[in-house]
């Protein structure tokens, strides 16, 4: 299917903070707002072609973004010379392009990818367009400036700005039949130039159809409030499901504030996972050490190291770059940096105190950290049903060795780690058994 | 879906190897033909009920199958004292049973499931009945003995023994309709008692079609040699696509003989697994008694468990007890197993050799064989495209301690451990970053 992004206007509102950008490539969290939108396009597998109508600053546009290439999609561009005027005319500028149903977005609408997997799924019988609806609008949403939509079922009958009913809110997001190339005509040729005067048209004849996309994420990006807002609100979204409790309360918030800084480089999820195991490798050498300061040292590199494990995924997530091999790469990177840290942990015990123990500690040590993680995917799963709180996991293992270095207490925490570690393995043998 | 089982003939070729027990409680790798059949049904999923005709001996099937919960299915009884009388009556006598398609199976025929699941898929409009025939039969078939069909595109025109031409062999499982009881009791009238004469019945006014099961296992067990057969056959259909070069080469035909006699015991896979486990416990601690002979002793009893963890999955599979939990639970005990042997290698070094290296060699030991079990399963998939012949796994690093045992090369081979395992972890990594 064909998308059309409308990215000709000028954003005034927006120009403090764009300064001497046009709206669509305002950054946010390392993507531009365009960006997003195309790379959000992208994941629903259901876009073979991205118009993108430009107007105010295209060529910047243009420049940026490309023939698409490096998002691994097709992109064109129609000029909208008269992008000083409504933004129905954006629209008709791509009807000679068009060669069926499309879909058609805005340049600074981001949103949740599925509600374009959804609106493409409804059936057009009867209707001229789709437009995607919010029947319960999030806190943020402005409702002075929302364009309002009032409904008769899944019929919309009145669209415009200043409604005195109104059961909804236009997300901006919509699926058209190339009939609507005729509404916007007809609307333009009276004078009502935008995009919402045409659907106007086909909503007072019964052929605009609401898809309500309940509670999916979406936002207009108008000011730069609703800019710090989106930034919120896409950060508290890339938690995992199965973040353990240290993760969720410790790590996470804190990796979030990293994350805010790493999307704004280049550095790849890979690379910060294995920035995070190079950090695991300078623990563990630190714990070699063996003097309460070096030890101290190493638990608080071992603490950074368990929150930046959580980065690389939050920026694969932030960034669209999402892969399986990804997370791969990184569990499996993980066993490597635990079993440095437990070498590490083994050699500084030795510096005070001699004989085969510390090593067998290490050994039944290392047996339980590997057999955690081995056993956890599985356990998982089986977890989903029975909604624990409590997952002891990596995170767990690493807070455990950042307090026992605190209180300069290697061994016992070596010993600590063997005995709770491999009492969960055991302990999840027995509990799927009875499944 | 009801399922109608023919359990009530003599089985006079299998008199010898019978003895005093009716065919269908005949023993073929640990379970009876006819529990071979029952649990093929079960697994299809299709199945609400099963019905047995029983004759012969009837009351010992009874008392062997009971209602069915041990399987986990519905099991009802249906007697026919004309058993001597042909087969056709059999089927005619659960009539009253039936409440609709009803499948029609023989206690003497084992068959892959799937021909079961392909055959209630097929459309009976415009027929009475359909049977799964085998137009490239196996060489074991014994062609004279076997029903044939002659075939008009999918459509059976004619069924007997003693056809002249014929495209194809009656496999003894079909999809019928409730009328298949009006012809064969229009056939029985008439004094054709089998249940190939009802069925020619309705092959003659063309409304018997033929599913053909294309390259699908059956057997019909009709004589001590086809049991043989039989036995031959499931053994062979067992092997892992997963099997390394080692394991298809070496473990599993051994690994096989064992299974042989260990389906005949009650031990559960799960148990052979902990067998397994057991044996690496003991293998370690002749390790650690470090002279030669205790080495080999020890290098001998890895072998023997590598040999043996093939066992658990062999005598699943064979029984119809594989469960995810049971493949869960051996690769766990596997890891505790790896780090057993491990520890008791380095501990066996170090009767021979102090310092610190033995143990830093065990510890990347560990951490390779740990590693490359945890990225084995994401590997495999990827693998499958390129069909590569070779993997390292479990079954090569047993050997390789194996045959290091048997030249008194302890520490070599640790180190070769450590060298090779990691070697290929971080081959992996790189391997499938390219893909």
């Amino acid at each position: 299917m064909q998308a059309v992004i409308i990215a000709s206007g000028e954003g005034r509102r927006m120009s403090q903070k764009r300064k001497d950008s046009p709206k669509p490539l305002l950054k946010l969290l390392g993507l531009t707002l365009i960006e997003r939108v195309i790379l959000s396009l992208k994941q629903t597998g259901v876009v073979e072609e991205i118009l993108i109508v430009v107007g105010y600053q295209g060529e910047k546009i243009k420049k940026a973004l490309g023939g698409g290439e490096k998002y691994g999609v097709k992109i064109n561009y129609i000029e909208n010379p008269y992008w000083r005027r409504g933004n129905g005319i954006s629209v008709v500028r791509v009807k000679n392009q068009i060669k069926g149903n499309f879909l058609l977005l805005m340049a600074d609408h981001i949103f949740e990818y599925t509600i374009v997997n959804e609106i493409v799924r409804e059936e057009l019988n009867g209707y001229d367009a789709v437009l995607a609806v919010d029947t319960t609008p999030a806190e943020y949403l402005d409702v002075n400036d929302a364009t309002k939509v009032k409904l008769e079922s899944d019929k919309i009958t009145q669209i415009g700005k200043h409604l005195e009913e109104y059961e909804g809110f236009d997300c901006g997001i919509f699926l058209c039949s190339p009939k609507v190339f005729d509404y916007l005509q007809e609307a333009i040729s009276q004078g009502k130039e935008s995009l919402t005067d045409g659907m106007q048209k086909i909503a007072s004849i019964g052929r605009l159809k609401a898809f309500d996309i309940g509670e999916k994420f979406w936002i207009d990006i108008d000011t730069p409030s609703t800019l710090q807002e989106a930034q919120r609100i896409l950060c508290h979204r890339i938690g995992k499901e199965s973040d353990g409790f240290i993760s969720r309360r410790l790590n996470r918030p804190i990796s979030l504030i990293f994350t805010r800084y790493l999307v704004k480089t280049n550095l790849t999820p890979n690379s910060i996972s294995l920035l995070s195991f190079a950090l695991c490798v300078v623990a563990g050498m630190f714990f070699m050490g063996g003097s309460y300061f070096l030890i101290v040292i190493g638990g608080i590199i071992t603490q950074l190291a368990s929150i930046l494990d959580g980065c690389d995924g939050e920026v694969a997530r932030l960034k669209f770059k999402v892969s399986e091999y990804g997370g791969w790469f990184d569990a499996l990177l993980d066993r490597y940096a635990d079993a440095f840290v437990i070498l590490g942990m083994v050699l500084g015990i030795l510096k005070s105190k001699g004989g085969i123990s510390p090593w067998i500690w290490g050994f039944v040590a290392i047996s339980g950290s590997f057999t955690n993680s081995y056993s956890a995917a599985k356990y998982d799963l089986i977890r989903k049903f029975k909604k624990r709180k409590w997952r002891f996991g990596r995170d767990t293992r690493y807070f455990i060795i950042f307090l026992g270095t605190l209180f300069n207490q290697l061994y016992f925490t070596l010993i600590s780690l063997g005995v709770i570690t491999n009492f969960i393995s055991l302990r999840r043998m027995w509990v799927l058994r009875k499944d």
